[in-house]
């Protein structure tokens, strides 16, 4: 097995922690020992164990004299854990195998230099793309301090996410929506307009089977506080509270009123008299939110992209055609007049659920 | 190789003949001898010789023994050409592998048992799904007398196939944009509205380089006879005509005007103040067409779904977001109350050209 497929498999370990890291970001790691795997291990949770270690301690004495292939550029400073550098070196590791540098700007004189001012021999970059995709929310918030930002959005071959009743159920199938539950869990927060809680009521919840899975945080965009206080999103049995996000002058008394229901009102100043939604992705930075799913509707997807906050779009396609163009669209707002001025996206994939297409890209900035 | 490997290599020589041998299908054969391909042949234009023939004809005195493989059941009724069974019985042949029977429901005893009644064995249904597909438009056309419609629509991620200002250059890319010069020389017609020939004033003709194409016949679906008679589809050198279809009470004067240009007036009753599609099918059906392309626009596309004569749809999804609602729409009339009352697709693929995104389905009747 030669270095790139055990990084492989190391990062087969790091997804496995995927939806309880946060604010950190997903690692794995792998002890091989004269071309026997002895150890694995990854970040399961934060405040847990470095990945590092729970490898170096699945492996034991064996550890001496081996080779660790880990994901992530291993710390060389005290957080809730000691500096997994040391860790390594007491172990005996005679090698160090690193997928991508440490991204975060702050952190001066990494761990692979470290390591190897201990006579450890470091190689770098192994299977760093695949790094560098699966913790993409991480690197984008320890660099900007602002969530990345996805996109969600399901609607018809003809662009239309409801009928024109606002009828929605269902758009697309039951595996792209179980994807989508996937997707909820892997995020810190969830966002959809007003207009989405009037039409849908939607709980915002995830729920999968045979998962335990963590609720995203709940925001809401609305305004002017117009939400029913009989919403879906306050009737629930959650660990993390819903918040709406209101413009700066609404109504002390319903403000309350909301926050007796056990949510949360954040007032966030207008831009354009609609909430500036790059202020909002500041203030969420700071609460540390790493990453936000936006799944609708029409007007927070359109300002969501006027505003250039998003980093990257979902679209599912479903096996229908609704033939005319009175239903929901995806966007509502001015698009531009001429085609070449529309935002662009690349490095698009795509993935089939049965009859229903994702079609998945980067907003290129 | 077996039976299955033998039939691809027939299938692949089917498909060279795409685009020149309508009203006829396409066909490739394959003849082997002891485990060796001793000849090969496909029906390279209407009028010339079948597939059948051309292989025997390649494989001369080898063909005494050996096995012949051919996509389509041979004929064996005086066409342009004398029968295929007589060809292979002369030639020899000893066992005849094919792969669909002959779909003409007016075919009675057809050539399969005719060549077991001569002592040759036949093998059936090998290959059989890929050649029902490669000759999906035959297939119709013989059993209905009606063409086989494809739509094709080029789009933004969020429906829209124009800017508000009608630009629409360039939605896709350039690999999206030459497979549809593909699609053109496959068929017999392509229709638009004639809404896109005043916006776009297409020459809706075939470009392909390094490939000797063959020009559909160019329908404009124009029920008040409104064209501008320099629009570009009227000064084109091509072999085929352009027809434009009108309702049944326009102006002579109009219509005189245009014939006068080298084109066609063909008039149509008219279904709720539109062209009857249906009625229009039939009539193309009997004047030869076996397959249409329809490129849009808005209406054209909506009216076509809404009289159910589509067939097989395709959306180009170019990696772009125009972020509004007031582009050109992908259908543009009244589309259902409920999701649920959307046109079906079935059998969706997909593929990527460039950053494009293709899907393909075929409508469920």
């Amino acid at each position: 097995m030669n270095d790139n497929v055990l990084m492989d498999m190391a990062l087969d370990l790091a997804v496995q922690g995927r939806g309880y890291t946060s604010p950190n970001p997903l690692v794995g790691a792998v002890v091989v020992n004269n071309g026997v795997v002895v150890g694995k291990g990854f970040h399961e949770a934060a405040g847990q164990n470095h990945a590092e270690v729970n490898a170096l301690n699945d492996a034991g004495d064996r550890a001496k004299g081996a080779t660790l292939y880990v994901t992530l550029e291993p710390c060389n400073h005290f957080g809730r854990t000691p500096p997994c550098t040391q860790s390594i070196i007491k172990a005996g590791i005679k090698r160090v195998v690193v997928a991508m540098k440490d991204p975060n700007p702050d952190v001066k004189g990494g761990g692979n230099d470290y390591l190897r001012s201990h006579g450890i021999e470091v190689t770098e970059s192994v299977g760093e793309k695949r790094a560098r995709k699966i913790n993409e929310a991480f690197i984008k918030y320890i660099q900007t301090q602002r969530p990345f930002v996805t996109l969600k959005c399901a609607s018809t071959l003809d662009g239309r996410i409801a009928a024109r009743t606002g009828d929605a159920k269902w758009i697309t199938g039951e595996r792209s929506r179980e994807y989508v539950h996937h997707l909820r869990h892997a995020v810190d927060a969830i966002m959809v307009g007003i207009g989405t809680v009037k039409a849908d009521n939607p709980s915002l919840t995830t729920r999968l089977k045979d998962v335990h899975t963590k609720d995203p945080l709940r925001i809401v965009l609305d305004t002017k506080l117009l939400i029913d206080t009989n919403a879906r999103v306050f009737q629930l049995k959650s660990d993390v509270p819903t918040i709406i996000v209101a413009g700066d002058s609404v109504s002390v008394t319903k403000k309350k009123c909301i926050e007796q229901k056990g949510a949360q009102v954040l007032c966030v100043p207008l831009k354009d008299k609609q909430i500036d939604l790059n202020a909002l992705m500041k203030r969420l930075g700071a609460m540390g939110v790493t990453s936000l799913l936006i799944e609708g509707g029409s007007r927070v997807v359109a300002s969501a992209l006027a505003a250039n906050v998003v980093d990257k779009a979902i679209f599912f396609f479903a096996p229908k055609i609704s033939g005319g163009d009175d239903g929901i669209p995806i966007c509502k707002g001015p698009g531009p007049d001429l085609i070449r001025d529309c935002i662009l996206l690349d490095n698009i994939t795509t993935r089939q659920f049965d009859n229903d297409v994702m079609i998945q890209g980067y907003i290129k900035k």
